[in-house]
């Protein structure tokens, strides 16, 4: 889910990525951001709320980036994923 | 769905927010908000990146702002809710 200040948001309860991210800033990271892809994108802004209104006030988030990615499916034919790319700082 | 050059992204097909953001793009308005709440999130980034990337190539995301809004269940329970508006812009 996690790997160098970098928060991987997918299909687990939002909890989890509220714990991921509060667990890297407590452990001294000065910024975490957070990717999502397709329906997990609602997860991830939910995710950064919760951080900065309820467990890291003084946390802020300091940019937002979206994109699209062409993905492949099973019989190989490719479809487009919508993107986001959420910085918190302190 | 629209009113003065905001969209509100909502449960319908995407492509119902991607013709009426191009619809005020092309009766002349230079910039277009789109605005969603909780799952509905998701699709307004999808409808910013279809408009970009295959229908106003000239049109930018030039803002995305989160939040968190308190919303009333049918019994008086409040809960929060994440919000988007995302500006694009010619």
């Amino acid at each position: 889910m996690a790997d160098n200040n970098v928060v991987y948001v997918g299909n687990k309860e939002v909890m989890n990525y509220v714990l991921a991210v509060t667990t890297q800033f407590n452990e001294g990271s000065e910024e975490v951001v957070l990717k999502a892809r397709g329906r997990a994108i609602s997860r991830a802004v939910d995710t950064a709320e919760i951080v900065r209104n309820r467990f890291l006030p003084d946390v802020d988030i300091q940019d937002i980036v979206t994109g699209t990615e062409e993905i492949e499916g099973e019989e190989g034919e490719t479809s487009n994923v919508s993107t986001i790319s959420i910085t918190l700082g302190k």
